[in-house]
């Protein structure tokens, strides 16, 4: 018989998660008190919070403890690289049935571990529940390194608009799940079971002086729209055979197979988590290709996002709160 | 027929959050964003999570949605001015199903926004999900001011041992609306529902040269154990009936309408949030009244609380992993 969660006291569970939790050279009072103490070297900390619902975001007979660990890391420490800060420091609050097994928790802090480690951050605190299904709650933190936060508001026309990591394949992989056809594409499901963003591009984009950056997280289209309408500007993407040819080529075994357009993934499938940014020249840090321009707002525009100047549609992105 | 939230998008919901959120003097880049950057003045933060789920924590029928947020905020904030910081901001996850209405969550945002309006802390950030019951995982950041961080492991024998705040009015009020009663003691509803700790104390105490600190959200008796296990000591507490008389006199009308021990409630009960800590003389800051003493560790000593040098019973105390 698996040992269930029930079976422990939240003292004994939290006995068995502690010893898997990363460290890192950014804490100065980890868990185990009131409260946490992290350096904030240069006297400012980025944070960002994002939660993961079971059969909302997960279904626990498709991804594992530890994939739902790194999944709730690693989409947290995009969001903090996309701001181009090293991320330092997570805390955790995790809701957990009576009759999850140990073992998928003590996964789970092992995931969240793997992921921390590619970076070097810390768990430094949580708090553990039970409830009905398993919800994860990360908030993150990061280091600026003395540089000034990259935002959404910064593309100016003539700006480059540049990708690092890789689009549409966790829709891919997705679909491939939910279609019962995992063995078309096990490279596919595991991008959406663990996305693995490049963080570091994020930090290099940084330094390298792009103007505005976020992760992709509900579509390169939609996202791409964030930007435009945060810096007052239209994106204007590449034609994709061309400028995401690769992405197109990885995912095209599954959209044959299960009958889907390999484009509307890469432009629309989200979850990738990986970093659009504009840049002010064409030399772009490494990582990253060019996958449009940033022109100025037309008087009646067609939006936000074009596709070689004409409109793009959205497709239907990603609204967790629907459904 | 009131509005529900599944007749929102996500972002729709947002747009009737955003303008409630509380902004705070530490915010240098607040929603909206990849991520907040908030100030550190003194190059550290203080960083805490806490998670609070339905029929757990709270039940819909009892708790308003303002109530609810005030919680969630405030038994945070608590964790941080335990380490004697100032809060400085929090992000908010929040799970909500569907058919809750929108004046819940439009009434949680509120409560947040009056308990951060104590201290002039900030929500610089959040995420929103569906699911099946409300979760609400909040993290509160603190600054220490160029302070230490006042720890649980700081007790020495010789110090007094204080409390600041209340002590069993919550423990009270909860039974109270458990047993279809709420009408014997308003007051002790109200301290369960929104507890208000003295958060300035925590400050105080800090600057006062407090050994120790913590807040006290699972009962006295159990959270000075705390304090004596890391700091390796004895905590000897005052007889109630004379320390606690006033937090006795409370709740007694409360114990004599349901049939309970009082001081069980005072010594035992969770959920105030009050300040206990340890100072190296009499002189206490203001708001805290003393309520024993350190003690050294004897040979065969009969555990790390003692009241009146008689072992303490714990009670139940609270584990809401269980059950």
């Amino acid at each position: 018989m698996p040992e269930l969660v029930r079976d422990l006291s939240e003292e004994q569970l939290l006995a068995r998660i502690f010893p898997l939790l990363p460290s890192g050279s950014s804490t100065l009072v980890g868990p185990g008190d009131d409260a946490a103490v992290v350096a904030a070297p240069d006297g400012r900390f980025v944070v960002s919070t994002d939660v993961l619902v079971e059969d909302r975001h997960f279904v626990r007979s498709w991804s594992s403890g530890e994939d739902v660990g790194w999944r709730a890391a690693m989409q947290n420490l995009a969001d903090v690289a996309a701001m181009g800060a090293r991320p330092t420091s997570l805390v955790v609050s995790l809701v957990v049935p009576g009759d999850v097994e140990v073992d998928w928790v003590t996964g789970f802090a092992r995931g969240l571990a793997l992921a921390c480690a590619e970076v070097g951050a810390a768990v430094v605190g949580g708090d553990l529940s039970g409830g009905d299904a398993v919800v994860a709650a990360v908030t993150v933190h990061g280091d600026l390194e003395g540089r000034a936060p990259v935002l959404r508001s910064g593309a100016r026309p003539g700006d480059v608009v540049a990708h690092a990591g890789v689009l549409g394949r966790s829709a891919a992989g997705l679909e491939l799940l939910r279609e019962g056809r995992p063995d078309v594409g096990e490279a596919l499901v595991t991008a959406f079971l663990r996305p693995d963003p490049p963080l570091e591009a994020g930090l290099e984009a940084a330094r390298a002086g792009a103007t505005s950056m976020m992760d992709v997280s509900d579509g390169l289209v939609r996202d791409a729209g964030r930007i435009a309408r945060a810096s007052g500007v239209v994106l204007d993407l590449d034609a994709p055979g061309t400028a995401l040819a690769e992405d197109l080529a990885a995912v095209r075994v599954a959209a044959d197979a299960l009958g889907r357009d390999a484009t509307t993934w890469v432009l629309t499938g989200g979850e990738d988590h990986g970093m659009l940014a504009t840049f002010p020249d064409g030399d772009l840090p490494a990582g990253f290709r060019r996958v449009g321009r940033v022109v100025a707002t037309a008087p009646g525009s067609s939006g936000p996002v074009t596709v070689e100047g004409a409109p793009a549609a959205v497709g239907g992105g990603w609204d967790h709160f629907s459904g």
